[in-house]
């Protein structure tokens, strides 16, 4: 095990009707910039409900809506200019992770001078920012609770995450009845970003972090256990709730810390969602399998075998490589279950930008579970085209 | 799976040479009062290093030393007495639990008029508290991330657990080579210990939290893992820091939100803690056995077997009342596996007090697991006389 520092300060309001607790945010300071999505919030009454919880609070409230799934640059710019404009105090995030994502850089960038894609290139630039909160709608990227956000730059086809210990959200509300009118589409793609965050963790190179991995398994095994359940019933309280908390814990680095290593197929699917703005999950979910069987080797061997046998339940008996293929189409399976698309062809990607891509990504997966090569990353673009 | 609130602000510096980050605490003043216990501190080198790090930031110190396993009112009231007459900033706690529990009391109870076992008592009257800061020596009782602590009353006999949000340590340095010098006794009373907070968790009538339920798993796994292999090779590292991190995450709330239940197990070993000055890992080790045969049936039955196969791995198919008793067997054997006396005469305790321990700790456990009256506790500690 690697050491590590701990360091999460924020706090977590979970379940039904949590949105009481957003009077907190009161603690902050008086003028809110409200960032929001497109209608989603407006549809379930969420919106109406924390405006009435601000008015009451008697809160000046300015608001940056429309942030896009894969938030841009220019959303985080317009953010920042709200803020500069009104002299906001705090960043009330209402949403998923885009909006959070995009929620935060605009924390940083309304106390910086400069351009907020700089912060984004080099996030040590971010040297304060207002106090970030945000009220949960979907399960999967965790940046309810972490210090990450991923902008994309569609004028420099870069999609980029930036992480600084200032960016932690003060605190979150996860009331998993918001996630109930999550459609069963994006609700797979949510199942498949929280598995992938647990395995891009779950496959290191270190050694002997062994309360890590079994957390690990913990979190496959909720996802495998509940994403049949909740595409069937989008409503199911248990099942959401249990994804919600699951993609929280997948990223705020109880199952990295003391085995973090750098992602392989986050940087891979960022390419795509660069180049063709798909959704993320998607891609991730596209992007697993073929990874995994590249990976696979003597060196990998072992730890693939590991995987079979906690969260798919194998038989530990047998050919290794026997029992690793087997968890690779496992995987694979899972993923088809939930009618993720499996190749890039379904997602109207084709061969056109991907030697690009793949160089774009080279240099962000050199300290990577198995380092890849421009070569290796073709290699797997190529098997799901 | 309930609601919860999780707000844990306590950073970890975890890994060989964390101490090196202890200078962090000049961010809470010039004046310390140092706790720490008997010798071994100073054995290991520890307490120099401490010195000189203090010395190094130019900081006035104060020390409590000698605090015993079983942290006593008299300790806790001798350390309020130093922070008043030294005008104290901050309490550093190098120790075990017991050392990290007097800490955080010695921290409220210098913010208080009056006398600091009515903190205890009350644990909401304290409204206000030094900060705290320590440097763990020893995987068990989890206090470096929590806001709990246990103090004993030996004129009352009383043991009694306080908690407040204000006493959560606000950096804890967790150097798995400290633990090192703990004899393979204490080491194996830990692990009992972790195992214990684990399964009070585990237990719990509540349904639907998975993710906690798995992870529950996960630290159990730990110590059954490890537990072997430390006590046979004290100065393994990967063991060490394997079950200080999982006695950390076994009681800082991750286990235990959203299921958190009473604790069944701790109310009924506290008794003997307040009578006998037991190590606390012991005597539960010894009371779990017999505390699991207790409450089995056929409400209970279910959630033996989910142990049995989850945890012990045995086979799901078959009468689940044979798994439950094998789940149970094995748990027992491996405290035995792991030298832990499993009868009450191997401490040095008697019927003599039985009655009176039974009595007092039956309005304690009423919200536990299953609810325990003075004939149940009886019953249990009769079964190990």
């Amino acid at each position: 095990m690697n050491n590590f520092h701990y360091n999460v300060p924020t706090e977590i309001f979970f379940g039904k009707g949590a949105i009481e607790n957003l009077n907190q945010i009161a603690h902050y300071g008086k003028r809110v910039l409200l960032v929001c999505g497109k209608d989603s919030i407006k549809k379930m009454g969420l919106y109406d409900e924390v405006v009435r919880i601000l008015e009451q609070l008697d809160m000046d409230f300015f608001e940056l809506s429309g942030v896009d799934p894969n938030p841009r640059i220019e959303s985080v710019r317009q953010g920042s200019v709200l803020c500069k404009k009104h002299g906001v105090d705090v960043v009330l995030a209402v949403g998923g992770g885009s909006v959070i994502d995009c929620a935060k850089v605009v924390a940083a960038a309304a106390l910086y001078e400069g351009d907020a894609w700089e912060l984004v290139l080099d996030p040590k630039m971010i040297v304060d920012a207002l106090p970030v909160v945000s009220v949960l709608t979907l399960a999967a990227t965790g940046s309810e609770m972490n210090g990450s956000a991923v902008i994309t730059n569609f004028e420099t086809r870069e999609k980029i995450g930036a992480y600084s210990t200032l960016l932690k959200p003060k605190f979150s509300i996860m009331d998993p009845v918001y996630t109930f009118t999550v459609s069963r589409a994006m609700t797979a793609a949510g199942v498949a970003d929280i598995m992938s965050h647990t395995l891009e963790n779950y496959f290191t190179p270190v050694k002997g972090a062994y309360v890590q991995a079994r957390f690990c398994e913990s979190l496959l095994k909720t996802c495998i256990h509940y994403g049949p359940i909740v595409i069937e019933d989008l409503s199911n309280y248990e099942a959401r709730a249990n994804l919600m908390w699951a993609g929280t814990l997948a990223i705020n680095g109880i199952c990295s810390l003391g085995q973090q290593t750098g992602w392989s197929v986050h940087p891979l699917q960022h390419q795509l969602g660069a180049y063709y703005d798909i959704t993320h999950g998607v891609g991730l979910a596209i992007l697993t399998p073929p990874w995994m069987r590249y990976v696979l080797s003597d060196e990998t061997v072992g730890k693939f075998v590991e995987f079979g046998v906690n969260v798919w339940g194998l038989n530990p008996d047998g050919d290794p490589y026997d029992i690793a293929n087997r968890a690779i189409d496992k995987t694979e399976a899972f993923f088809m279950s939930l009618d993720l698309p499996m190749t890039l062809s379904e997602v109207g990607i084709d061969d056109q930008y991907l030697e690009e891509m793949a160089k774009n990504c080279e240099f962000r997966t050199l300290k990577g579970y198995v380092p890849l090569t421009y070569r290796d990353s073709m290699a797997i673009y190529e098997a799901v085209l």
